[in-house]
């Protein structure tokens, strides 16, 4: 049967002031009117249910993330600490496998825009046919909307049917003259949006993941803690998918966005004529191209371009739209009364 | 003996949202910890008392600002509607040579940020003793520290004596190439400071100011409503001073302000490395020339220059330095309901 794994990392920086470790961004409703994380189970909705939807997330969001989430509370996998996506996606993979010898695993983030969500269900049904049929582990590529530079782009291969190819090769943050020479050549974005069949996950870690694979009996012994303590942080595509001649690529046609920085929300909100984007209170006058986020006050904008300007949790915030994408660098400079928010 | 007249108007809108009607920028600690009204009388301890100085105020204020400047009652004149300059100082002129016939008048603003007390006392000990000595009406013109364009020029004329020169003409708000050429001719900023004796001005008035001259028969009876019915609005300078004969201009060589927009508040407070002006919680980060005023959150400003970010009433304004100057343009776009500030 078909289980889907939903990872729930992040730290809750990017959108800081408004996210925090305690609410990150896949709780907080910055695509819409209800957070990331609801709409991604929701999306799977006549596709995958909840009794076979797993997530895994850390200890401080795990129960905050059952109860929104509406899921039983065994399928909420607590990871002690954070690995990268291998660990958390093997160890996923290997539970359903326990509840479903023959488990089919689509895995996804919780904190993705997907503009359509019928396609969206349409082609992960198909990554998933696929992964079986052809016993691969199988990327689903986004069509690039822009020359993104923070993403890994997937440079397709030779067909294997008539929906999906063999993996030439991938290419991790490019450039922006690489990632414009990879979209004319029709690279397509790696989503993290994958399928595999439980057994060919697992066969495939212990032939090319020695980060993980040795850490494996952990799990059988029920001491997901010492399985933690054992691996190596490594993602999936990295740990895993670069290095498995086993994988295929199947095109996936429809807006998607990981809603990374604030900036990202003019690309999921609807825009004024002013292609400004505004959340809550506010008033824009000779303004264009600015993103504003109001949790309380009036926020009024004057003669101002490509701005983001965000009220939150007793926070103000105003940068540039192209600082958006370095708020870490802001936040390590903060000190730490002004940064830390207790809610 | 020597009177001070201070004139009290103005809306409140420039320094929106943290002034209001009720709490224009005269009574807000722009450019220090108190206001520029308690400021404007305390500049004047040892020239002119507390019981000699005259405040022309409207209805909403004149309570507050007896109170905060510590005047007797009776030297708070309610001017029934706002009038411009010219009947507002010609009645409180008539006033003070009621209780004091030989009054001469000191009469100045109560929105201005001074740099050196002492020699703004001394200037104007100068020019009342002028205005005794020489008989006439004599305007105290600042040495411009820039070709603002928003202020008046006084162009002076031939020498009096040591102190004080007629004036040659007046020349109100120039563009800034007119700005340049009178800086660089030796023209000098009408400040609004001036000094004259009662029986002077009111013989000036009768001869120059057809605009209020035949309202003052009002004054005498006592109907100072009247008189506000009867007048036609004007200011001092075009009503008075620039018609008539008996002008004068004395220098004055200290710092002066009359803190028009929020971009003033960079010439009147100390600035940071990066030359930004912070009032209240805020952090600068990567950040140079801008204004931060914050009464409640902590403001962060990331990669920011030259802007000007207000928390203040329940409001955040955000603008270019550059768009202070108009902020009547953008009050009156704003809606009611944020332009309005109830306290």
């Amino acid at each position: 049967m078909r289980w889907a794994v939903l990872l729930a990392g992040g730290s809750g920086t990017r959108f800081w002031p408004l996210s925090t470790p305690e609410n990150p961004k896949q709780l907080l409703p910055l695509a819409g009117s209800s957070s990331s994380a609801e709409d991604s189970v929701e999306r799977l909705a006549g596709l995958i249910p909840r009794e076979r939807t797993l997530v895994v997330a850390g200890p401080g969001l795990a129960g905050k993330l059952q109860e929104r989430l509406k899921l039983p509370a065994d399928n909420v996998l607590v990871e002690p600490r954070p690995a990268s996506t291998a660990p958390a996606l093997i160890w996923a993979t290997w539970e359903a496998q326990q509840r479903d010898p023959s488990a089919e695993v689509l895995s996804l983030h919780t904190d993705w825009a997907v503009g359509d969500a019928a396609a969206f269900r349409r082609t992960a049904d198909t990554a998933l046919a696929i992964a079986r049929r052809h016993d691969r582990l199988v990327t689903v590529g986004m069509v690039p909307s822009r020359p993104e530079t923070g993403y890994g782009y997937i440079v397709p291969g030779t067909p294997l049917d008539d929906a999906a190819r063999s993996v030439a090769r991938f290419s991790e943050k490019p450039d922006a003259a690489t990632a414009l020479d990879l979209m004319a050549a029709g690279a397509l974005w790696n989503s993290g949006l994958f399928a595999w069949t439980a057994s060919r996950l697992l066969a495939e870690v212990a032939s090319h993941t020695p980060e993980v694979a040795p850490a494996l009996p952990a799990l059988a012994e029920g001491d997901v803690g010492r399985f933690f303590r054992e691996v190596t942080p490594i993602s999936i595509d990295v740990g895993l998918l670069e290095r498995s001649g086993a994988v295929a690529v199947v095109r996936g046609d429809f807006a998607w966005d990981d809603v990374g920085t604030w900036q990202a929300l003019a690309r999921v909100r609807p825009k004024d004529p002013g292609g400004n984007v505004v959340v809550g209170d506010a008033v824009l006058h000779d303004s264009q191209d600015c993103v504003v986020w109001s949790d309380r006050d009036p926020i009024v904008l004057y003669g101002v371009q490509e701005m983001v300007v965000v009220q939150a949790n007793g926070r103000i915030l105003v940068m540039p739209a192209e600082r958006a994408a370095s708020m870490k660098q802001l936040l390590d400079a903060l000190p730490p009364a002004v940064r830390d928010i207790t809610q």
